[in-house]
């Protein structure tokens, strides 16, 4: 299958923030070529992008996709009432199967927002796998185990078993990496079994890392040391990895992060809802420290929404330090791109380029909103929304467009299908 | 002309959050009916809403729609950069026909967000008023006096030259109150001019206040009080009014507010990109003082959407306060809305209710980011985007559909002829 794309203003991610008029080619599952004028050939499809931007699509970087059925059912509650009265009752009654069909509605959202993979935490792997393999969307994921659900010996088989053998050049469309949840819900004895495995496989881990004040207090009284210098000091970070959230951090922080490559995944959205607090983000970027964002789950954010996460990414960086030109734009578009690809261990998705994986979007900049054109990469970071995303592509294949106008989703399960799906496991949850 | 909307979600905002299956008739300007069954009758034209919600409009109660020319060509500055370097000297080269066109990008942005009728403060009012009364939008503006542009002479006559007499039971299209710019930029002898005008026209009076820290503190070190309390004593606020703003007051300022009727537009991404600060909703729903939202220009933000500021709103609040239960989402919906109309002076457009104005919006709940159906109001604030949004009615006429999917506008210009006017404008003043 080859598909030309023509007429196009394309945004490669790859070498600053230039847009060049030009041609792309998909061919099966890749990138065959990107520059000015395709060659000539028999191309299967050809779209004329009618002026419109091609780019990377968006990594969302920390998410729970299956809390969808929690969305707009826990809002505007202080933290600890939103864990213990909403979240931790009803997760308990989920089956396998329903956070199979609750994955799916947040994958169908994923792809109105241009996002082609994420990163994803949440209770049974296994079926979370199928439902994005079945729609084919993008998934890494990580373990979540804690004391109360999923062992290290989980872990280590899902570690095996959903990580199929790839094909040199290509990207997998779904795998797992050795994480558990956080800290603060795991025992000093359940960390050091993550540690061990963390060194066995030579693997990075990733967890929540310093989302609250009050976990990071806790961690200080339990430990005599904040999270971050606590899990490496236990080796969790030997080889890499990222914490999610991170947000109240320290400057000693920052230096064993940046020892021991510990990349960021900055969720604002979620961090704001919470009431959580603003992380450090110029600090991370002056340290050189890999930042990328997420939405983290529909229960705490409550919208699966890239350009929401960019604009608070930059805007919360500014209120923070005060500062208007703190973390600009360009920096955003990084995070949402090229570092999520970084930190999910997918290099070829990160950018466009002749070889590389065929992960990408087309955005519409014939809306007002992008009018008049002055600088494209700051129209998609502060004007840019879901009404711009004319197609989301992953691993080659066109899981979402508007070329239309209508919302098309090519994910082999009619939308309406899965709303109502969710609809029948929310009357049985939550009544 | 008569429309009936059949088997739709009503969201009257007139009776809490509640929403119900019904019906609702537009006949000419006006809805003429709300309920469960529309009377037997000859519609001229009968709309399946196919379960979407029905709601008033968003009110944009500050903004300052020619600023579209610099939209993400003045991001990533401090503020006082970004006023000199790149907003004055441009906006020095405007005409009155610049912005007329440039308004219109703007126009086309806010139906494509669901915003029905916008408080607007820029240059050349007359032709502002021409654009949008072409495309058959809502605008009530405000002078944007300083000492340097416009003179009270000039906003006495277009306070008296721009409000045509109304139809009892109407609203106009296009409306003028008094304003000036600000007390940083106006003489103290301006601002009395102001406080006489609002004298003689028994009339409230509209005004930047308290957007910066060093603003409040000039104001300080010039009178010995803060703006509210300094414009306060002028007489300025004698018959109500509202500030935008308001992001650092203190509880002597809320006395004053409370007591004068000063109501409070917040404009939350604009506080955040130029690092403004926040401002503290909490404080001003506890003390009664009526709060509405708006973008402000498409140069500070960048983007024209109320569902962003919403969340903000929101967010920002929770952030403030260190409380995940501030500033609900009902609040915040209600900010978007009906104290939008009242701050406006347009109370016929606050809600779906009989004899009321149709100013009225249709809000797609068949997307993934609105499932499962949990709370619509909740759905709406922290969920909702552009991309939800199938129709912008105003004054009873569809101003903007994607019934079809495809975004149709029905301004009277096609949207590309005003984006090549944009651009042009663009290509002669930014150069």
């Amino acid at each position: 299958m080859k598909t030309r794309f023509y007429n196009a203003r394309i945004l490669t991610m790859a070498d600053g923030p230039s847009v060049f008029q030009g041609e792309l080619v998909v061919t099966d599952k890749k990138i065959s070529f990107v520059g000015e004028h395709a060659p000539a050939d028999q191309y299967d499809r050809e779209i004329n992008c009618e002026g419109n931007v091609l780019m990377p699509g968006f990594k969302n970087a920390h998410t729970h996709s299956g809390m969808t059925i929690l969305r707009s059912s826990a809002d505007d509650m202080p933290l600890q009432n939103w864990l213990n009265e909403r979240v931790f009752p009803f997760e308990a009654k989920l089956t396998g199967e329903d956070i199979y069909h609750l994955s799916k509605i947040a994958i169908l959202e994923y792809l109105t927002s241009g996002v082609t993979s994420v990163m994803e935490m949440y209770l049974t792997p296994p079926e979370i796998a199928d439902a994005f393999r079945s729609t084919g969307m993008r998934i890494v994921q990580v373990g979540a185990c804690n004391n109360f659900s999923q062992t290290p010996e989980l872990i280590e088989k899902w570690y095996n078993e959903l990580n199929a053998p790839v094909e040199e050049g290509t990207t997998p469309l779904t795998s797992f990496e050795i994480g558990f949840h956080a800290e603060y819900t795991c025992s000093e004895s359940l960390i050091e079994q993550f540690a061990a495995l963390a060194e066995k496989y030579k693997a990075p881990v990733y967890t929540h890392i310093s989302e609250t004040r009050s976990e990071v207090d806790g961690c200080i009284e339990r430990y005599g040391m904040t999270p971050v210098a606590f899990l490496a000091s236990k080796g969790i970070f030997n080889y890499g990895g990222a914490g999610y959230h991170l947000v109240h951090t320290t400057p000693d922080d920052w230096a064993i992060m940046k020892e021991k490559g510990i990349g960021v995944v900055t969720n604002p959205a979620s961090n704001t809802k919470l009431a959580s607090g603003v992380a450090p983000l110029t600090d991370y970027l002056r340290e050189g420290i890999t930042v990328a964002l997420g939405t983290d789950g529909p229960a705490s954010n409550n919208c699966l929404d890239m350009f929401r996460e960019m604009f608070l990414a930059t805007g919360l960086g500014k209120l923070r330090e005060k500062d208007a030109s703190a973390v600009p734009a360009f920096d955003v578009l990084k995070m949402a791109t090229v570092n999520g690809a970084m930190i999910m261990r997918q290099p070829l998705t990160a950018c466009l380029k002749e070889g590389y994986t065929a992960d990408l979007i087309m955005l519409d900049l014939h809306q007002p909103n992008m009018q008049p054109l002055n600088h494209i990469p700051n129209n998609i970071v502060y004007s840019g929304s879901k009404l711009n995303v004319l197609m989301t592509m992953v691993d080659g294949k066109i899981l979402y467009d508007r070329f239309d106008g209508k919302l098309n989703f090519h994910v082999g399960t009619d939308p309406e299908e899965i709303y109502r799906r969710g609809a029948e496991i929310r009357d049985r949850i939550l009544g």
